[in-house]
């Protein structure tokens, strides 16, 4: 049977023909994540249904805390997915080509501090970085402390992609500038992606070099 | 048509039914890039294969660099997959509950300084670290380097996976310690996830809690 989040499961109806499910509504992960553990302890076959890729800041981390929290004996198998990270990346072109991080900008269950140190290390060792939950209606200032802060190390120029809802009918793409982000229109929905120091905008799209050895030979074999 | 990597199209034969292939050997990214844009350019419809996501570390940035070089005029799209922190981390448990990072430690086109100063900012601002390309025949030290760095900021238990060839018949998984991950069977075909201050292991799992509120209360309303 499937359990999981109304809107989630309206986007796969062609998976849903035939089987029992447990539709929920938003903010009820912890309860999604008990019923769903309660009828696998019951014998039942469960598949929890999550957004993006459940192993990148999403359920599965939660069914295992509440499983171990009641020594749930059965198997737990996390089927991966394209988190915010793929799919936002493939709509801007291809700023991943180099190291990057995730931060996520929500100090729910994350004091600030640990927020803001991650902010500098990932600004200062060149990182090209996402930025996870980068604004909520409670949270607005976030993005303009990691705005400040990556201006310290990083050219004003260093292109930004703002992705807001993926691949989904209202999709908006935004290349903007390092200087220039705070401004733009930023949602709960958005993933915003600041580019490395070699990151360059063409056609509309952002792209990273694969290295720093900017001369590189474009036939040399690669490893 | 389809072009690729012959060991990638072999694992989709179903896609390749009724198509036009052009498949190729390893080491010849460039060429297989060439060639992809060459026959768009000449009007056909071209679909280059590229293993786990191609935004990842992988062929986008590659086909965007010569499209530019050569003003290709036509339409790109980068469709997003699986990329090793995802497949690797559904095999884990969950590990990527928190901010984190991935570093490559190919110092092929990127010199070991921009490395190990990578290295020491995730290992100091706790970020979960995934390491791509660990090791080659040719390179065998960076791992000890990474260890050695880990080690100056995060204890000698930090619970520390590695998956080679996730998903593939010859799949290997385990989960080590921070003081024993260098020591570990670690090939080119494998991935290392060093967990952060708060990642612990749950029956053979890594799993990293949401948050640092240690006491948070697995009720409380997600934001």
């Amino acid at each position: 049977m499937i359990v999981g989040y109304h809107a989630y499961l309206e986007l796969i109806p062609e998976f849903l023909v035939g089987k029992e499910v447990v539709s929920s509504q938003m903010m009820q992960e912890v309860a999604r994540c008990r019923q769903a553990l309660d009828l696998a302890a019951q014998g039942r076959d469960v598949a929890l249904v999550s957004g993006g890729d459940p192993g990148i800041y999403a359920m599965a981390g939660l069914v295992f805390e509440l499983a171990r929290q009641r020594g749930y004996p059965g198997t737990i198998e996390i089927v991966p997915g394209l988190a915010a990270i793929n799919s936002c990346a493939a709509r801007l072109g291809a700023p991943l080509m180099h190291d990057f991080c995730a931060i996520s900008l929500s100090d729910l269950l994350t004091p600030m501090e640990v927020i803001e140190k991650r902010l500098a290390a990932a600004a200062q060792a060149d990182f090209v970085t996402a930025l996870y939950n980068p604004k909520s209606k409670r949270r607005q200032s976030q993005v303009f402390l990691a705005q400040e802060i990556f201006l310290r190390h990083r050219s004003p120029q260093t292109p930004v992609g703002i992705v807001t809802a993926a691949y989904r009918r209202d999709e908006r793409i935004v290349i903007a500038r390092l200087d220039t982000m705070a401004a733009q229109e930023i949602t709960m929905r958005s993933t915003v992606i600041i580019g490395n120091s070699q990151t360059e905008t063409w056609n509309g799209l952002m792209v990273t070099p694969r290295g720093y050895h900017q001369k590189y030979q474009l036939d040399a074999a690669a490893e």
